[in-house]
């Protein structure tokens, strides 16, 4: 699909087909192709959970304002924001070390200097960890929104919960924070989408 | 230009050619159309310094390890994100309610019940300010790399600098954090950009 349409396209839809599932491939599709976003030297200090169950999605609605959505939707995934993705040992920042030493752009003695960028730009105090984990979980939650519009997918973001209350009912570790939950589906027949909200113009977006 | 040519596209581009300007008109709808992006009750917490004067741009090098990229792209844009973007009076929140309100989302009389939510969720303390700020900022930058991926623009985002150091020469005001710096412009004639690095699976993201 054309980018520009998907920008038109993609509304953050409050009804979703509650007769039509997301096939579990296309779902996989969408999030790896979400993964192509860029990251803080490509740490990617994002994960998910990914629910299907209505049991579990029934908790997770009264726990956000009980909006209907979170039942309504085939899919809600659970986005976590890694506060420690900058951290030696880390399973993802591992990987990305291993990639960059065998593709040549860093050395293998290189690997004090790497934890020390990371440690000092993203890990030097909570502000700044709070800050990495939430932006690159950002890019990728866009991306992933983007890409699943592109496949014919609707999405719905969500930031109005009870963090601590989800973080303890999902037994999310402590090093995560909930950016946001997302509903995947399908729109409901029959429903018209209102046009975009207010947005700020090129001039309004500049500091003055 | 077709979504899934944009995913692989998109690359964190090193060099730019520093013969070809970016046209205003150009970077203005590139900009407004990241800006289709998705927030917090549509709060949009982001604003842009955009930099293309050589002599701000050399000082801007300076605080983020020398990288040449800086002075090289014709266009460096300073994201901003907006810790204070939920609370009574910011332009933002006020056009956003000013907006539920005329498109009869929100009834007048809601907007202690508005204000209360947003202060609730998103400035109850400072963690969950920070988290608000930057999870919303990614999704704008994401959104504006895609948009300037669609007009063959190139793009790399930088967060490798001294945060605090850029925050005080250019004069930006402490509500703000600064998620990242994006350098726009052309590639290079010649270079040949290498494929994207090692990504998780979606294996890979889900919490175990």
């Amino acid at each position: 699909m054309n980018f520009n349409e998907i920008l038109t396209k993609r509304r953050a839809v409050n009804y979703f087909d509650t007769e039509r599932d997301v096939d579990e491939e296309l779902l996989k599709i969408v999030i790896e192709n979400g993964a192509k976003a860029p990251s803080s030297y490509n740490l990617q200090p994002w994960k998910l959970k990914v629910l299907r169950d209505n049991k579990q999605k029934a908790v997770l609605q009264k726990l956000a304002f009980d909006q209907p959505k979170i039942t309504e939707a085939p899919v809600i995934l659970i986005v976590l924001a890694d506060r420690d993705g900058w951290k030696e040992g880390n399973n993802s920042l591992e990987s990305v070390f291993k990639d960059f030493v065998s593709s040549g752009k860093m050395q293998p003695d290189q690997r004090d200097w790497f934890l020390g960028a990371t440690t000092g730009l993203y890990g030097r105090d909570t502000e700044a960890a709070q800050a990495f984990a939430n932006k690159n979980a950002g890019l990728f939650a866009m991306s992933l929104m983007y890409s699943a519009s592109a496949q014919g997918l609707e999405t719905h973001p969500m930031d109005g919960f009870d963090h601590d209350g989800v973080k303890k009912e999902f037994n999310i570790p402590d090093n995560f924070w909930i950016p946001m939950l997302i509903a995947v589906g399908y729109l409901k027949p029959g429903v018209k989408v209102h046009p975009k909200g207010w947005r700020q113009s090129y001039n309004d977006m500049l500091l003055k």
